[in-house]
């Protein structure tokens, strides 16, 4: 069984190898009437391209989307929006020593006892150049949040260096190429990444998402609950090992009074929650607040010192990682985050218009 | 929108609210030929029933199962099987006040955002009565699963305690109130509980859940991850607000070496994977590992403090909730967390063996 | 695998076998704030039930039902309703020479083939007596549609006697045991029940269902056309072979001008279509005109004349059916055409405001 | 809400408009180690492409297919297959006229109410060009069936003329440019063909699909039946109004006893069925019969003779359709029909193993 497709009304069905000819997506239920054009869905591409800066992969590629069906003269018609992006720096040599043999870490193994077969070329299927899709489709979504709802996200911690909280601006994030809003740790994680480097090593990270003016009555009772979709929508991404929602582990030691914080009235007499600790989301559904969400990934499986591993004949055998790897794949899903985030969103506005005329129009 | 089913192709529909006259569920997809009989079933719901001592909430339910439909003399013939319990001891007369006024941290202004009703009547279909459910459905997914897959779960931290990890003894769980593997943590819990209590107030918790003997191959690529249906499954349980997988959080400071590890062969010729810290899982599929997920529960919401909070006339108001509460909701968290892990391998075995004849028959 | 679901947003599970204690069905996603009651439901359900007159089944059930959640105070919740019928006169001893003979014509050959087992007993699974959820959840679907959409369902034809088209008068239909809109058919339809069940034969039957009011722009392009979810729903219904739509069958045979007609506009400016043939829905989307449907039904499987079969043990062997059964099944297929409709239709109502706010709020 | 994926387990997604730069589809779920490449899939392209004699449309596309992922060395990897098929001889200047107009028995103005905006060149979305994917699809459905089933379509009917069924030859069918299994009646379907050409008008057709060697235990009970999904997938193809199994229709007119038949023992002391009435279908699931279909095509809606319609600006106007049109689109439905069939059964056929050890084994 295979399955890569996800959303419930706004589904996105994703496809293509690493070193295949394309990677493309379809997103389908994307309503009608949204501004969307190449150029536009490009600047979302743009973020995540490997090779823009000494510490992501070198591997470089144009990213250069096509829209194949769905929009007309610059607006969606409601129909299916097929997405096409050529692969065109793929380098299958550098893998040829992974034919029969498997990295560990990565899906290889798991691939291969599975299905019996796998594409070996730059981790086929598994590689984390499926995420381009997804930022690709993250670009669609943000056009039918606006202008209601902005997410933003951020590398809070690269190994084990968080951010300094106090210093948090978003406004920094765009401003360093580790989407790091603490200027102060920035020259701190590139000595971080040198050293790895020059350890054959990588570093893991964790990101942290906020979705801004979120309206209440997103998401659904018991099976569908937004932080359940959202949970999913995150550990899903390649590497990722954790999922919090507001407070998240730290939940287990607060106590209740201050988990739980009081309702209060703003000045426009509308409800007002004391505890920023549920993070936007009680009993499944939206409450209003921001939604805030963090998550981690780990170092990098792809590392160039010589480590011991098998074979698919299951004889062992010794292999150092060559290709290009990111050194922190962290910093790369950073906008993936956001369009992750982007995507369950819309999602389930569109699902709250069913059964709810109050959700705002937003397209 | 409401959503009350999960599972790909072994499905689960509950329905019902706290204070109706019952709660049930309907599980569909369950294969025919195992044994099954409400006495089985009944086992699993006597662990999570209340009122059996005073660590829980006093509400006394005998939460006696009844197999409508799906069950000929004691085995499954394939067909849906219809789950029913009674509610017996409801005291709607003590969530009266609560009608029109919103208990910070619960679902009540969520559900009534969203619907414009709710059944305020002890939560109502938000209420953790509903895990009877998942407990009864999760009682079948393990006769799936059987002889091949077994799971546990233990409580590892309440409040700001955890266990001491070196006195980890799976046997000891069942032989205190606390699903407590470490036998010298367990009055230190205690003394915290009646504290917490004395302050008129409650404690989080955390949970280990680990599935040994899965067979490598469950899962699949992209969207259908063994690992996001998990994250989604655990966040999805109410009061949950983080879930993460083998190292979770902590992979985000480990060095890439240490992450991975390495594969041996083990005596029988057989992959060993040397580092635990993936958690099972890699690229959405299992490797043949433990499955090892924590996961966190935010202290209970339902405090008998006096706390200001609003009504849905947006009035300002003062509410100390009366009823019978969990000090500590994480506790009876423990036989849900079996059942959650034993719902999503059940579904992700049965689906395997769609595409791949050598998954092991179980049943 | 089983599957005991339908509906897209809003979602049926049924369960239940024919003489285990109880059937029932969850019905999910249905909005709130509707005007639910058991009498309500009720008055469908007894439109359907058996043993009302000497041309159906004389089994006698009440077919009370019970709403166990989801409505409270006669108002839905939005929570998912919890149906439940019990089966009272269940004479499985009529049934006994069939645990190992497989009934022609009926599923017991097929169930047993695919899931090793099966509840022979009135059916199990396979009875007709699952209808009764299926009407149940469509008077819940009406008050969706209310008071947009009305549905009517009238019996066109027994055996190969159709009424006569000029008396058409859907006012007769409640007048007569056999939902026939023709009173001058009404006594030969007589006649030839008695003449088959004189013969210990049994006969089929075609019913023809209307729904009035159906806006525009209800079902979706390609895979979702409402013309197929309607093709589904009613072919798996018990005992259909066939469906069609508007001309149906006849439309082969029409040239394309008398098949499509013209777009004229009516005294209110609005578009009228001139051709009746396409049925009220063009490219799988309603186009405002009446949806009309006709679906076959085969004769009664269960016929008293002794037949060859065999036995699970592949032995020949005769068999003559006893037991309580409908000589005609298709009269009793009225009420449930008209329940899958309202289903349907409903299901489509509330997926299309998720998208397009002109679609009519009806509840 | 636009829909458009379809199938369980193997899942397939189709985009793309008719004068947009291509057309093509995803297909998800497809087991590993099939043997596929481009040049086996345009085989059957190459049956359905217009162009290829007068009785078709004279639009020429060569319809080469792409297989842009999934497949590696002529091999499927069990990774999701996207293929892509350029639009090369579009004359959308053909169209203009129809950028406000509807053309009556089209979907034009269904899309236009439900979306607001449509793509008027061609049909867009709702072109029957869109079926170049499943036929695309079904090939690959094939191969997980083979050597197990095999699928055969023919044309039975044009117009008001069937074929003489005592002719009937399979073989026949790829002899003559209507897929027609009587050579008596080809010459006077031309007359036909070019008599409606002549009356500016069009024809519809009867197409039958028969598939040989099916497995008992396909399908499910009560709402995945194995006639339900196939009476959805054939209602969904463009243009079809009806859809019958075994007998269909006449099952009406057919007394108990024909319709049931009786089982008898074969050779092998098998089961056999007496009666071809079921279609193979009993119950919803399969009997090991051969599984039997027809369904009906209406004449093409765009034909060349001067109608009355309306403007999307709601204003009366007269339309004569131009671009080039199959004079009965029933013919180019043939090899839609397979793989309709084909994809049907192949989701059913991995679905069925997922419960069921029995299944054989195809691929």
């Amino acid at each position: 069984m295979s399955i890569n497709s996800f959303g419930r009304i706004l589904r996105v069905t994703t496809w293509g190898e690493s070193h295949g000819p394309a990677i493309g997506c379809v997103v389908d239920g994307v309503p009608a009437h949204l501004t969307l054009s190449e150029d536009y869905i490009q600047t979302f591409l743009d973020q995540r391209k490997p090779g823009t800066h000494r510490f992501v992969t070198q591997r470089r590629e144009d990213d250069k989307v096509r829209i194949l069906s769905g929009v007309l003269n610059n607006t969606s018609t409601g129909m299916p929006i097929s997405l096409l992006i050529e692969n065109k720096d793929t380098k299958s040599s550098d893998y040829q020593n992974l034919e029969k043999t498997f990295r560990p870490g990565h899906a290889d193994y798991t691939y291969w006892k599975k299905y019996g077969i796998r594409d070996h070329r730059g981790g086929g299927r598994s590689s984390a150049r499926e995420t381009a899709c997804r930022v690709a489709a993250g670009a669609i979504a943000r056009q039918i949040l606006k202008p209601l709802i902005t997410i933003q996200a951020a590398l809070v911690q690269i190994g084990n260096r968080p951010i300094k909280r106090e210093h948090f601006q978003w406004s920094e994030c765009l401003k360093n190429p580790f989407w790091c809003p603490d200027p102060s740790t920035v020259p701190l994680w590139q000595e971080d990444i040198d050293k790895a480097r020059h350890n054959l090593s990588s570093l893991g990270a964790i990101i942290e998402v906020v979705a801004k003016g979120v309206p209440p009555g997103l998401g659904a009772p018991v099976y569908g609950k937004l932080d359940a979709d959202l949970a999913a929508a995150f550990m899903g991404i390649n590497a990722v090992k954790a999922v919090e929602i507001g407070a998240g582990f730290q939940a287990a030691s607060l106590d209740g009074h201050t988990m739980s914080g009081e309702i209060l009235l703003d000045e426009h007499n509308q409800p007002l929650f004391s505890s920023p600790h549920s993070g936007g989301i009680l009993g499944g559904i939206s409450n209003g607040q921001d939604i805030t969400l963090r998550f981690a990934v780990k170092p990098t499986s792809s590392i160039p010192q010589p480590i011991k591993t098998i074979t698919s004949e299951l004889e062992k055998t010794t292999l150092a990682t060559k290709g290009r790897h990111d050194p922190c794949v962290g910093i790369r899903a950073v906008p993936i985050a956001e369009a992750m985030m982007a995507l369950v969103l819309a999602d389930h506005l569109i699902l709250a218009r069913a059964h709810n005329a109050e959700i705002p129009k937003t397209s």
